[in-house]
């Protein structure tokens, strides 16, 4: 499985993504699902990839010379001429549609769902970042102040840290804090997420950046924070009051008299109807 | 949706099980999904179910009645009279199977899948607690020290925090506390699972407890927990070093000299290739 996060701010933009691939618990390898694509002073685009992975890669090839025809005549549309995220963005999906025509086929009649989700965001001059979520249709949406941030991949453990945490004016280094926090989450919990894991912090209108790093376990940071949140959240949970079942011995009892609060009706005996 | 944990510890029982049932955003109700068979100084079980609401209404209708050939050619077994909850967890699998035999055509005609998970727990006189995971087969897994819980429906939201707080040691009331907080997160992040909470607290060999209460949002204990819980994880949070970027001034630098943190190949030019 896979686990990846794009966060999009006020102040820039967070990518992260983990590197194990598994097709079974007993085929697990080592795969980059981020892939970075620059040049200084026009454009800074990532890339994070979720799903088969074959078909993952032949997008990532495809997407290099992908073009899309001009509505004006113009020349053909590439990332890399792209005046906008949206229009690289539909480069990225007919890519998708490309391999889908190549592949789908196929791999149907082997019995495997064409199955791919990626966030591609970053920056062209001329306009504000962009974040987009795009589908194995090759249609996207895109993230929204009210949303700043989308998931692909087991993305359910490592959710509620970050719907917690994010808003658009949260710090860059604080939201990739809160991206690491999210996947130590997700790794704790699930097997087929697993390092080393990749990191891009972009500082907005920059249009480059040289806060990009692999983590691995032995990161210095990534060690702290893991031992550090899991011990902490320990010590929280074990700060709040245990539940108190007589309430006359405490402010927040468990049980009270609101009349909305019908305790279960025991079944005591097989004659005895449910409720 | 549905969310529901069954603990499993050396002190005694927990069970804690959400209320809303959705089938699709508009059609959301809300369906008490625990259900308690006491017979005092004898047996105290609960169950615990997920799935087509359907399906489950008719296995709890149905087990009440439902009976298993004895091998002895002794009096039929239920879960009334069932020496071991292993015997009425056999019951509880014929009556899904019943149902099964019933329905499950009929639902597939309709492209409906027989879906239903259930957790089933208790304690009977003459043996220990056990706590059992059932499937839609009617087949089932039993807790072991190992694995001292089990949770069907949305269950990735909340499973990290008793991952780490769990073991057959902890105390019963820590315990309870412990599925709140996993139910909150749930809540926090996914709107198919919502309140009422239905949560049993049973001690070991008193088959019996008075320890049962429906919690809505106005129940203050659940109050104090939401709040707190979300207030602490976020001072945590920030009391946590924000990574640093320049490994000169911090004993926990981001990047590190170790030679298997190979950052990622960023691709300047579109002739480049990939990595």
């Amino acid at each position: 499985m896979t686990y990846c996060v794009g966060i999009k701010l006020n102040a820039g933009l967070v990518f992260l993504s983990d590197s194990r691939t598994n097709a079974g618990v007993d085929h697990i390898s080592t795969f980059r699902k981020m892939i970075v694509y620059e040049r200084a002073n026009d454009r800074f685009m990532v890339l994070l990839t979720a799903g088969n992975l074959s078909i993952s890669q032949s997008v990532r090839e495809i997407l290099q010379v992908e073009q899309l025809k001009d509505p004006e005549g113009g020349e053909p549309i590439t990332i890399w001429n792209a005046r906008s995220m949206f229009d690289a963005a539909r480069v990225l999906g007919q890519a998708v549609r490309r391999v889908y025509d190549r592949d789908a086929a196929a791999l149907k009649h082997a019995g495997v769902e064409f199955n791919i989700s990626m966030i591609f965001g970053g920056q062209i001059k001329g306009e504000g970042m962009r974040l987009f979520s795009v589908y194995s249709a090759g249609n996207f949406i895109e993230a929204t102040p009210e949303t700043p941030y989308f998931q692909i991949g087991e993305s359910k453990y490592g959710k509620p840290v970050l719907d917690r945490v994010l808003t658009p004016d949260t710090p860059l280094d604080e939201a990739a804090k809160c991206a690491l926090v999210s996947m130590d989450s997700t790794m704790k919990s699930n097997l087929s997420v697993g390092p080393p894991l990749d990191l891009v912090v972009y500082e907005a209108n920059r249009y480059q950046t040289d806060r990009l790093v692999c983590i691995d376990m032995s990161n210095p940071y990534y060690r702290m924070l893991h031992s550090s949140w899991g011990q902490k959240l320990r010590e929280v949970f074990d700060s709040l009051e245990d539940p108190v079942w007589d309430d006359a011995h405490t402010d927040t009892p468990l049980k009270v008299a609101d009349s909305q609060n019908k305790p279960l009706k025991k079944i005591t005996r097989p004659e005895e109807k449910l409720i």
